[in-house]
């Protein structure tokens, strides 16, 4: 094709690279990479009404897809409203390919309005960052963003795209480049690492990131029960894998007295793939670094090492069993009756949740006892909030459908979170994606009603409550997701939920189930 | 109050400059903030549900009020969800203080998950960026970033406030400063211009900005009749005083075509508070300047000029008459019937419009004809999307209805760009704001089918026109409305939406009539 444009090259890279998937919200100087859709019909663009589901739906594709997508956005602005969910998937190392578009080369120095200076807005959750000035370049450098994004550890890759560079002939499709593959960690490190746990010192494997996975689980399995060491997860994991017949795992409490509680007697702390614990936020006269004074702490695996490897290099190392013998029993909760509470919404979900089902999960202080009753559920993934801007779990949840359409994914989703990115729904409706959402609708920012007094902030005043509050008026998802085409239900007893959510999951397509619970505040 | 903390400090501040709003989506990093609210009974705090909604709102409530609101983010993330509305601000020079919580100043080093450069997210739209460290210094930042806000020409002002600055004590309140001034044009350059214009050579007076009030209109009307020059308005001006009784104005044409056209004879542009004329996005093979070649540009008055004295003292220069002789006439369109159309609704908006109304329009292809139907209308505000990024109408409605309680708000919204902060309804219901939302439904990015084709894109195919529909599913803003609690209704001929939106006008609180307008594309 010696006529092809740059966008043409770009998307048949993107494609020959294995990105076959554009979360997009387009604008007019995206129209070229969006006409060249129809060259290219490997490439699935799926639409989105707004930015920040784009970049929220790409983090869910890679957790389970286990590669990237792009998203496509609509120069600064349109970044911009893309940049919190994109905040979270950095902080988890989650491969994104994003695609901006640009003013053309010429057009920037007339300053026109929605011109902005575009790799500044991406500058903090983006270490690759390439601008196209050519279109003979465009698929080199998306070659170059695959790689980048899918390299261990990995990350977010900018590409801003002038549109002349997209609409001028003389693309050329580049080859695909090898990314940087997960570093083995050094046998000295685990044999230094192994004689610390054999040595009967109170000692704590702290997993996170790529090491919640069953085979790093069950590793971690054989080292507890060869060494008697304990064994606790970040409070945040993008994707950890659990149920019946997979090693479980606590999680550190979010709130730091809990934390401190859990950390307080350990003289030895093994990070693998996890970073050391901090509060999630600092409190008048309360400790940031939750690491108890004497701990020391050691480094298994860091960001992009191989950290399932390392933990089976480790299991080896300390004579562990060749097999994990203290998998999860299959059990389940019975069904819930009564008043609607979050426990009777992770009961009704521990009695019912599917085999193989995707969880996406951003119930804040609604989400204490999921775990807990479905923990002995059919296996499943579970993915959190990574990084702590709420809004994520809609977008996750409508990613992780798009790349596992055989998957059933459940949404559990806090109120307060829901409404920054509640256009997902229509993009779950368009697609038609096997997703039932939950809203745990309290009608309050439940956590900081909680956060106001922990802060050390005095009672709150009436207006300060009023910041707080979600009432008045109260809001009605069943409306709210009618509206953006998904078939939605109001639960207000455990019996109404648990046979609304029975339903929903023999259902396929989207389906929404607003949980009227009690309030907070 | 000798044990006043940051927050008392910063808040009494910002009060006593005169900002006594704030637009606030709050997290933890933000509760002692919330929690001195209490303190200072002049300062109102108004719930967003989406960071931008807030900054909208303070966008539109600055427009109106002639002074800045505060807003309050929480973080990078936070602050990310509110730039494209900041950018939007920028662009018009609207004067907006965001306050953007942080986490304790010792925490930092810590890279907890919320853990992000604030600055760098805040640098594209802020050129004022401090951050506090102590709270002996809240008030004094405070202060200077009102007056940074505020000062001609106006910006946005980001002040960063790490938590342990609100909640230790030791702040101290600081007086208000006093805002650059807009500066005086020379008289050189006023005669230098008259000279120009009274040379009979076909000369345009291009107005924007600080320039589209009735007194700079009158002024320019003034100078138009005597001289025969012509006179023309920027695309999307902030703020414009319009209707009967004041001097009337053409807006030149957002494609490029048409605007070229209506520049093609002049040998003279004078810039009124205006950017000498650029395309709004690049074409291939069409210009990006839109001056002609051999017409002069010269600026009478620039950002942070006093516009309107220019043009009065360039009113004199040219001896006009002292009063303005070409005012609009009353003059209102019949009450349209039969199918419901943009066209159509123009009309029922130019009868019904109330005295004094404040016109938010971010139409898209729905408001070509707005303009020409509400030209004698009563006196009037009209606000544009003045930074090309969608998502803008609504919550600059939200604002102005706040700044302006007993003045009727209209809210001309695309549905495309209603999407981005349809969480707004739910703060007009909350505050119960004098707003009229009407949405275009067209069910499409009609725009996009439009420039699809202009920016040279071969006719799309399937996948790319697929990419631009909002159908699949329709969205039902009636029942989307209702969930956040604004009474709703739908019209789908021309008599239908007139007699709701007559009813709608009548109403005190917000209403939304969803106008089933015809597809394109």
């Amino acid at each position: 094709m010696p006529d092809m444009n740059g966008a043409q090259a770009l998307i048949r890279t993107l494609v020959a690279c294995g990105v076959d998937t554009c979360f997009a919200n387009p604008g007019t100087s995206e129209m070229h990479f969006i006409a060249a859709l129809d060259d290219v019909p490997e490439m699935r663009g799926i639409l989105m009404l707004f930015e920040g589901v784009a970049t929220g739906a790409a983090d869910g594709y890679a957790r389970m897809a286990e590669k990237p997508a792009a998203t496509l956005l609509h120069l600064g602005p349109g970044l911009g409203n893309g940049l919190a969910n994109l905040h979270n998937a950095r902080k988890a190392n989650i491969p994104i390919v994003n695609i901006v578009g640009d003013h053309a080369t010429y057009h920037a120095r007339y300053d026109a309005l929605l011109q902005s200076d575009i790799a500044t807005v991406a500058r903090n959750v983006s270490t690759w960052i390439e601008t196209v000035e050519r279109p003979e370049d465009t698929g080199s450098a998306a070659a170059s963003a695959v790689a980048a994004a899918a390299g261990a550890p990995g990350q977010v890759a900018t590409l801003i795209l002038p549109a002349d560079a997209c609409w001028l002939t003389g693309g050329v499709v580049a080859a695909p480049q090898t990314p940087p593959a997960r570093k083995i960690v050094d046998k000295d490190v685990i044999e230094g690492i192994a004689k610390r746990l054999l040595s009967g010192e109170p000692s704590l494997l702290f997993l996170g990131g790529s090491a919640m996975r069953a085979d790093g689980l069950a590793a971690a399995g054989r080292i507890v029960a060869a060494t008697g060491v304990s064994l606790l997860a970040e409070t945040f994991p993008a994707r950890v894998e659990r149920g019946a017949g997979i090693q479980p795992i606590p999680k550190l409490a979010y709130f730091a007295e809990g934390a401190i509680e859990q950390l307080a007697d350990f003289r030895h702390l093994v990070l693998v793939d996890a970073r050391s614990p901090v509060s999630f936020f600092a409190y008048p006269d309360k400790p940031s670094d939750l690491v108890p004074t004497g701990c020391e702490v050691q480094t298994l695996a860091a960001d992009g090492d191989d950290a399932i490897a390392a933990l089976e290099a480790l299991a080896d190392a300390v004579d562990a069993a060749d097999q994990c013998e203290t998998l999860a029993p299959a059990s389940r909760p019975e069904r819930p009756t009564g008043p609607l509470t979050p426990d009777s919404i992770g009961q009704a979900l521990g009695a019912l949740l599917p085999e193989n089902a995707i969880v996406s999960e951003e119930a804040a202080t609604s989400g204490l006892s999921l775990g807990l009753h479905t923990a002995g559920a059919p296996a499943h993934d579970w993915l959190t909030l990574t990084g702590g801007a709420i809004g994520q779990a809609m977008p996750v949840a409508t990613g992780a459908a798009v790349a596992c359409p055989d998957r059933k994914v459940v949404c559990l989703q806090a109120d307060g979170g829901a409404m920054y990115t509640i256009q997902a729904l229509w993009t779950q409706a368009r697609e038609g994606l096997d997703i039932t959402t939950v809203i745990f609708n309290n009608r309050s920012y439940a956590i900081l009603n909680i956060e106001l007094s922990r802060v050390g902030a005095k009672t709150g005043g009436t207006k300060a409550k009023e910041m707080l509050d979600l009432s008045r008026p109260d809001m009605d998802f069943v409306s709210i997701a009618q509206g953006l085409g998904v078939p939605a239900t109001r639960a207000t007893t455990a019996e109404e939920f648990t046979t609304q959510l029975e339903k929903a999951l023999a259902t396929s397509g989207p389906v929404l189930i607003e949980a009227m619970i009690p309030g907070i505040g």
